[in-house]
């Protein structure tokens, strides 16, 4: 299939660009400017045709912003990329965050070379690449789009990397609708860019004033839109989307400014040069087959386009490298699982020869212990203030630029950033999450700042890693592993300190879990993670020398993938082949049913289970896990109920 | 223990304040500013007390924002309010987003009488309701608060319902800290705020530089902040946050604006009057015990405070009613259960003679069908646009004043506001949220629009119902059962249109699973909802018909919390004890882990499941029910190889 959509139609040769007299110019670009239009109204009949063919899909949310699309993939004040290899790494990259719009980028890849022609009109049919909303299955998608809002965020962490990183002068355009502004999101993707001053970066907001069930909240009124812009540091250019002049010179500014990010507010009508123009009623439809007569009517040539882009030199995309880590503990000492993140990162830094590792933050970093590695590397801390959302986001673009991406804030607000997370699942993008103060365990500060939800979160993302370190040694083998792993991953963090429990040198493995403790007589296996871990082990220890009861003690280590044989052997090894998962974390979602789900097809083991069963408070760490009988005095009462 | 709380101490006499000549207000001003100044001194002292008790907490985010309390719950210009009820429905209403500060806000609780002042030292303890963030356990408290940008959201639904729906003409006072103010959440709250022009909501923005880890990314320049908030539609008052006079001043402008939300840009300093004012490293630390004689000594009066706030009219909560629904389908009709949602809102508003039903939806309703609410009751629908954190905000905003709030999205978008669910569900908010679209079976738009891990996110909310209903009738039913259920509650309803299963008179129960097709021989049981539900039915009649194998057929309807008792003995009454759960979700934390965790202590029982195992993509809906195999073919292909 990815054949089918990569091999090149007809592509246009490239040219340099002849120097020429001011008056010439003038005339090439009068010539440019019929073929533009038409160009436009070609993306429009084949977006008409596409959704026609799908049955499904936004004609008129295409036919806004076509200009915006001729000019951005056929004038050298647009983009600058090679069509005959969209992945160049020196290419420009467009990021379409109006993600329904989906149909004219395709036309757009399609009249540059890259798609063959018939294959637009598989728009939506499960046999093609070309999906309702895009994804980077296609080499010029570096994201899933169609959760409206998130564009600008992976664009901003994209062009951070080109421009402080990677130090490669290609651009970053984002489109968006005008509706999808009301997003808080694209206002934390605006303050950042501007922080940091990505002049690399263009938003185009193609401001058709029709959203889906009526008029946006903002209209036509691009003058608010301006305002807020400009408010939020931005270059702000107000311009007429459908004047293929007014696109042209805007877009030369913008390629033109310093220090400034910049937006391009184009005033446009959904169904442009259609006869359902600004109608509303017409998003999301198809429109009748004659639409594409309507349009053609309209065109001065017919075709014969010989306009192309400016093609960029080649640049290779960089290998990711192996990294490998030093571990160095006292067996005695004791070490937060939190602060190991930081060590981890600052020793993973030895063997990262390239600098590839990028660590992101929502100003937690000196909670979350990320603040070690700004210390060490601080061109490759990136701080992300006060917003999730949009740190995921510059999370996932430098995991599209092959940065080795690492985001951390405090376990429960990832829950913040989850629709990101999500389509960041959908995307395949390979952040690795790394969240702090997970449980009740956390103690005084209360329910707000405790993941408790955040595995449950997780493992919902497909082909997430989530792996639950229980002290220093685990912790930072966890964080070499997610390095070097590539999908999403998510590691939970504990604020407490803890014991170390596992020599310097220990092997782990993602989908592995450990076996603390154990015995011939063991009655039943008790499972944990982080903090209960240690607990279980407390407990087993009790229980052996006050009751002469043996346990086995695991630890979990991997809740995603679960070494489902591991634990299916150590409870089968145990005399009333039953298991206690103690886990700080509310039931769902979490290691009772990880571990339930994966014995499902067991009829011999029972599972019990121990977690944080309502609405958390504030009080000591200690408190806290006696409140939930997550302690070990809760877990040996426990098993003395459950052995009787 | 909330008895201890609210027991009052000495309360200030409540008095008319005496008309005066101009001089003679000066000189009671100028006296009333000696106490107003020495009040939030002694703010500050109990912020520093009862952190150093604590030995947690953020008495240096309490400094500076001390004034502006002081003036808040002392002076005619601010808060309207009973301190000896806090619950009156017609006081003014304080937000206190920025939740870290607790303790300044226990301490003016204290001030005014209603918390007994040694309470204040229980700050943070496990028996106390003072805890480290403030959550409504206590009456003056609204929301839970401390993710850090929700305030605004839930306070601009209460504004709304007191301005337009209770037609009540108290004000809501939202103060953020400035860091919070990089959440995107803050500007759609914002930007809704200014739409609906709500001028009975003043936010306040505590300037104070620093953020927990570094300076802000906006420091003190509070032009940018202006520039903002009033590029955004709101009446901006900049002043020096220490400053009583220019406090009180712009607390009078923004009573008297009209047709605008007002924001006050208090410009403050981190710890101010300590001896670590404005100094970096001192976030949520409590300072040594002799910052308080250093307040003290700045203090000129050392107590007898007479100041007290403006007492309002009394006005009582109205009680919520109790609703009921006609169901009317066709026996063998077709209906969506998305469109059997604004159906039941219609129809239960026949019995909404208070006009309690309110709902909300982020730009969809043309999809979620709340479209038709609008229809019928246009007084009580909210649109809020693209900004789905803000959305769920309102939605809480409104529960607060009593309303029986829905919320309605794709079940995909409510992904974006899981970090305000969760609040929602520490605050126990009553939402009812309505999520569409679920699962792969909405087809051609793709995974973007696909709710696949909605039911893993609402069941770890404490105490929340999820209810997946199979066709109008039980989706009617689901909606007249959480619109009378007191808790927060999930509905996911799915977008093809689907054959009535049950007769309208049908009794639905929460926590309660319904039986559509048994035999005496079946020899396993099918379990389904939504669409799979109509699956499992399809395939159960062609197993019996094709391959004489009856299977019992469940529909879990009510998934959290499960029925385990009506699984249970239908799978014991199967032949080889076995369930096969088929799922339009993920694996993870949806219906399969459900059941499976319910059942993890029987050892008799195995537990197969069909789901969406990877990503998803474009296609038809039958194709992608097919692709994940849980259409009939599906599901009949892998009942015989589990019974083989």
């Amino acid at each position: 299939m990815s054949d089918r959509v990569t091999r090149k139609g007809k592509s246009q040769p490239q040219k340099e660009e002849p120097k020429q007299a001011k008056k010439q110019k003038v005339q090439k670009e009068s010539y440019d400017l019929v073929q533009l239009q038409d160009i436009a109204h070609q993306l429009r009949i084949h977006s008409i045709e596409m959704t026609i063919a799908s049955n499904s899909g936004h004609p008129t949310s295409c036919a806004s912003m076509a200009e915006i699309l001729a000019v951005l993939f056929f004038t050298k004040a647009g983009m600058h990329f090679n069509p005959k290899d969209p992945g160049n790494f020196g290419n420009d990259r467009f990021v379409l965050s109006k993600g329904h719009a989906a149909p004219i980028l395709y036309a757009a890849w399609s009249m540059v070379g890259f798609i063959e022609g018939k294959e637009l009109l598989n728009l939506r049919k499960i046999d093609s690449l070309l999906e309702g909303h895009p994804v980077p299955k296609l080499p010029f998608v570096d994201v899933a789009t169609g959760s409206l809002g998130q564009g600008l965020s992976v664009a901003g962490g994209m062009a951070y990397s080109s421009k402080f990183l990677d130090k490669i002068n290609n651009r970053y355009w984002v489109l968006m609708g005008d509706g999808e502004i009301a997003e808080g999101s694209v206002w934390e993707a605006a303050h950042l860019a501007s922080h940091y001053k990505l002049d690399n970066l263009t938003a185009i907001v193609d401001v058709n004033r029709l959203g889906q069930s009526e008029e946006t909240s903002i209209g036509h009124d691009v003058n608010v839109y301006k305002k807020r812009w400009e408010a939020f540091g931005w270059k702000t250019i107000v311009v007429d989307g459908h004047n293929l002049n007014s696109l042209t010179d805007a877009f030369e500014q913008c390629r033109n400014a310093k220090n400034q990010p910049q937006v391009i507010i184009a005033k446009t009508f959904k169904g442009k040069y259609l006869e359902m123009e600004n109608k509303e009623d017409w998003h999301g439809k198809p429109v009748p087959q004659a639409q594409v007569e309507f349009v053609k009517k309209q065109m001065k040539q017919q075709g014969g386009f010989t306009l192309t882009p400016e093609v960029p030199t080649q640049i290779e995309k960089p290998q990711q490298s192996h990294f490998t880590l030093e571990v160095n503990y006292a067996v005695d000492g004791k070490q937060s699982t939190r602060e190991a993140y930081g060590k981890a990162l600052v020793g993973l830094s030895k063997t990262d020869a390239n600098q590839q590792i990028v660590a992101v933050d929502g100003d937690t970093k000196n909670s979350t212990f990320s603040i070690k590695y700004k210390e060490a590397v601080p061109t490759n801390f990136v701080e992300c203030f006060i917003a999730e959302q949009n740190m995921v986001g510059w999370a996932q673009g430098f995991s599209c630029r092959g940065k080795v991406a690492f985001a951390s804030t405090f376990a429960a607000f990832f829950a913040r950033g989850f629709d990101q997370i999500r389509m960041g699942g959908i995307s395949g993008s390979q952040v690795k999450y790394v969240g702090s103060h997970a449980g009740v365990s956390i103690g005084e500060d209360g329910p707000s700042q405790m993941g408790l939800e955040d595995i449950a979160m997780f493992r919902t993302i497909p082909n997430c890693v989530v792996l639950y370190p229980s002290d220093g040694v685990s912790a930072e083998r966890a964080i070499e592993l997610v390095a070097n792993h590539k999908s999403p991953c998510y590691v939970r963090m504990s604020r407490p300190s803890l014991p170390i429990l596992y020599p310097n040198n220990e092997v782990f493995e993602i989908g592995k879990s450990k076996i603390l403790r154990h015995h011939d007589d063991d009655k039943i296996l008790l499972i944990g993670g982080g903090v209960t871990t240690h607990e279980i082990f407390k407990a087993a220890k009790q229980l052996s020398e006050q009751d002469k009861i043996n346990v086995t003690v695991l630890d979990l280590f991997s809740v995603k993938p679960i070494d489902h044989d591991g634990i299916l052997n150590a409870a089968n090894n145990t005399a009333l082949k039953t298991i206690l998962v103690v886990e700080d974390h509310y039931s769902e979602g979490g290691l009772f049913e990880a571990v339930s789900s994966s014995l499902s097809l067991n009829n011999e083991i029972k599972i019990h289970s121990i977690h944080v069963d309502k609405v958390a408070k504030s009080g000591t760490p200690a408190q806290m896990l006696s409140l939930y009988h997550l302690d070990a005095a809760g877990i040996v009462a426990r098993v003395k109920s459950i052995i009787q």
